[in-house]
């Protein structure tokens, strides 16, 4: 597929030219015809005989923005200086800071956020530990957890390198659910040592969002982990992936005017995300899963095949179909691919049943050109921000963490998936959907909370009713700190 | 000693009495009666016949506070409704919170932030592992580790009840420092597990700080983790109640005019505090300490000694003192107290020799009143805010953790701390030096910048430069995002 020029590869070049006119077009043109977007232009320093201008541009790839400064540098007179990336200087020192809620201007300040008053805080915890929800970070606070095994679609990098994702993520958590998320990057990838470390630290944390964890091991961290830990884990990879999956089918389903229990779906990837989503469907109402990997379809005669792919296969493929991918295809309602780059063509989208369906998410590179697809299949997704209907996780973790937050939940079910999905897919209405439009915009309002509320809803039903949390001043009599004999009545 | 009324022990009541003349002097006539002092005191209604009175008031201690409800409960026609702990609603939620430094607004912001911009953020680091200190939060955050064993004075609490304390500390290190640092409160007290789940989170931190471990625990956690990391770790109760008992005796000998090689020195305690601030004072040159536990002085010969101690025998008590720490103090110069409450009389210290210096550390309640101890000491320090000479640890963490980081320091040494003390004793100028001001407030302008400055200073000496960390825009190519081939001169 073709790539447009986009601002995560983004430049900006600094450069001295001779103050001649149409010194800035030539420069401006010059980037245009190397095929960058100019975004900004700043004259900094002008002369008699030159002047300094900083010149930012979107390029298609870090080659491309290479081909761009070339492109610059052949023009005459023309002297390059500094070439800043626009999105390493966004990450210089970080993209998240932890600060103080409370203000200490003086010591009667100290004295109540530290020794000696935070004393009786400790004692009331003690006494009760379920009170760190109300008398701690804890209630509002996530654990972003890596071992670096599955970067991005990067691979095996190591904790170090994984620490720009999880701080994003955290500054995500942030805008879109007011959670405080903070990143864990682990210097092990052993299975044994990542549930130990991340139970040793659950204290402090209501909620724990594993992150970039490779398959199968994520799997065994996650399911311990759920066993261990009276708090929720949630691997986003699969889980945030199947619900924004599930949405979105839904809608598109809508689109075409088919029903899940109805629809052919061919699965391209047994991985994290192709698990959760496999699950996710069948838990759904879906019947008709064909799942592949690069052998082909998986069913239950293939050889060697391991005991994780036997259960999907035991699971899946009710019409016995042994073969590959492509040949799955042929007649199938809906595609969804979290596999590899480029491994089908439009010609194997044509083969498909009419009014298709396909999501195409393998990241940064979808399985099939998404405008070579859109001439066969009805409705096309991709896990692109460049083209329509983008399944991202943004969509559904900052609400899904706020419902099991605000629930002081203890665990997640597929239950609380599912209304997950259904919330998220419900914020398109009937009178928006289009072919083009099957899930919102990250940015759309509303989206965070219309999922939180979904889940905290799911989460309620049948449980407890979380601790209440008042708010200042006096609203509710703060009993812990002042011993017995104080639980008045309010005035008549 | 008479402890004056606390902020720390402040409540809020809400009550409803008769709308009479002299309705509101009955009221705080009876809070100063009962020895209370109002704070605040808001009518938030009023009718013809009821008025409703917020009052806000210091309290000595809990059951203090308790008392002033029942004075005020006492008086005729009055009703009470809530009551509100000052510290307890400030706790509410938690004391510090995650945000992002850099905007979300829209997809640019987005794809910059997140995927698929931070994939090459990713790939720098993995490239050159050292770019995570200018391309993530490392470079400038702490982890506020902990397992609960000793919450400030109070004993084994867990590391939930630690929470509250360690949120307090992150706060610190933020308003003193500009530090962020995250609480890891640890659900083990095992050494092997501490030691092991510090190194596996350590990645995403440029700084350890160890915080409330009970001895002797803490020295192997510290000097295990000293040698595993390549970052450094430091015990705050150690070595931050060193470095400022260190400045805070280096002031107070200057006003009583002795040097510190010649005078003899009594402690009390070999905790974890103890023991740092031994081996400080005999770094900085101190010969003539003897050290006293609740079975009296240290001495080689004593039976039945564990090795710690024995080790802290054979580097003190010189003249070979056998006896009790009463005993000890006769004739001796300074006494540092990090013990245990009210162990000492004014006539203990009567014995000690002419101008003694008396730190009586112990938290929340001194070895010896400091009221009496004045009678015969000169000069006086105690831990607590409402006395003069406060020996606060907020003197010195934020400013070494400060110095620490801004030289990237790998390790922390005891040149480090002696630098350290030095700085901070020098922030009061020698002629605001006298007995009741031999450290400076906490507020004091300057004084971690001061601390920081020695400290980082002290680390460089020696050690190659910190990799620079330019400001925006421009200021510095960003190579590792671009690939070969951009490594351009600035203009001429």
């Amino acid at each position: 597929m073709t790539l447009a020029p986009s601002v995560s590869y983004s430049i900006t070049v600094r450069l001295e030219l001779p103050a001649a006119g149409g010194a800035v077009s030539r420069l401006t043109t010059a980037v245009e015809e190397a095929g960058g977007v100019v975004s900004a232009l700043d004259v900094t320093a002008s002369g008699p005989k030159v002047v300094r201008i900083d010149v930012t541009m979107a390029a298609r790839s870090s080659d491309h923005a290479g081909e761009l400064v070339a492109a610059l540098r052949r023009l005459e007179g023309v002297t390059i200086g500094k070439v800043s990336d626009r999105t390493f200087l966004l990450h210089l020192g970080g993209k998240i800071e932890v600060t103080s809620k409370v203000p200490i201007r003086n010591r009667d300040d100290l004295s109540m956020v530290y020794t000696p008053g935070v004393a009786r805080v400790c004692l009331a915890i003690a006494e009760n530990p379920e009170d760190a929800r109300r008398l701690t970070i804890k209630r509002n606070t996530v654990a972003v957890v890596t071992d670096g095994s599955a970067v991005l679609g990067l691979g095996n990098l190591g904790p170090k390198p994984a620490l720009p994702v999880m701080e994003g993520k955290a500054a995500l958590f942030k805008r879109f659910a007011g959670i405080d998320a903070f990143p864990i990057c682990l210097d092990t990838q052993d299975v044994d040592e990542i549930v130990q470390t991340v139970q040793r630290i659950a204290p402090v944390f209501a909620g724990i969002n594993l992150e970039d964890i490779s398959a199968p091991r994520c799997f065994e961290v996650e399911s311990r982990l759920r066993e261990l830990l009276d708090i929720p884990v949630f691997h986003d990879d699969q889980h945030g992936t199947a619900i924004v999956v599930l949405a979105a089918l839904t809608n598109a389903l809508k689109v075409v005017d088919k029903a899940l229990p109805d629809v052919r779906i061919v699965m391209a990837g047994a991985g994290a995300a192709g698990t959760a989503i496999l699950d996710l469907l069948l838990a759904a109402g879906a019947r008709d899963v064909v799942v592949c990997d690069e052998h082909g379809a998986l069913h239950p005669d293939r050889p060697a095949t391991d005991e994780r792919l036997c259960a999907i296969a035991r699971r899946t493929n009710p019409r016995g179909y042994q073969g590959s991918l492509k040949g799955a295809l042929a007649g199938a309602d809906v595609f969804v691919g979290v596999s590899a780059p480029g491994i089908l063509t439009g010609d194997d989208i044509a083969t498909m049943a009419p009014r298709a369906v396909v999501f195409a998410l393998a990241n940064p590179d979808p399985e099939v050109d998404p405008v070579d697809a859109a001439e066969h299949a009805e409705v096309v997704a991709t896990g692109r921000s460049d083209a329509p209907n983008q399944i991202n996780n943004v969509l559904a973790f900052p609400g899904v963490f706020r419902g099991l937050l605000d629930a002081q939940s203890r665990g997640v079910t597929t239950g609380l998936l599912l209304a997950a999905a259904r919330a998220l897919a419900a914020v398109v209405a009937d009178e928006e959907l289009n072919a083009a439009y099957i899930v919102p915009s990250v940015f759309h309002p509303g989206v965070a909370d219309t999922v939180a509320a979904a889940v905290r809803d799911a989460a309620l039903r049948g449980a407890p009713a979380p601790e209440p949390m008042e708010e200042l001043p006096g609203a509710r009599d703060q009993q812990p700190g002042l011993g017995a004999g104080h639980d008045e009545e309010g005035p008549a």
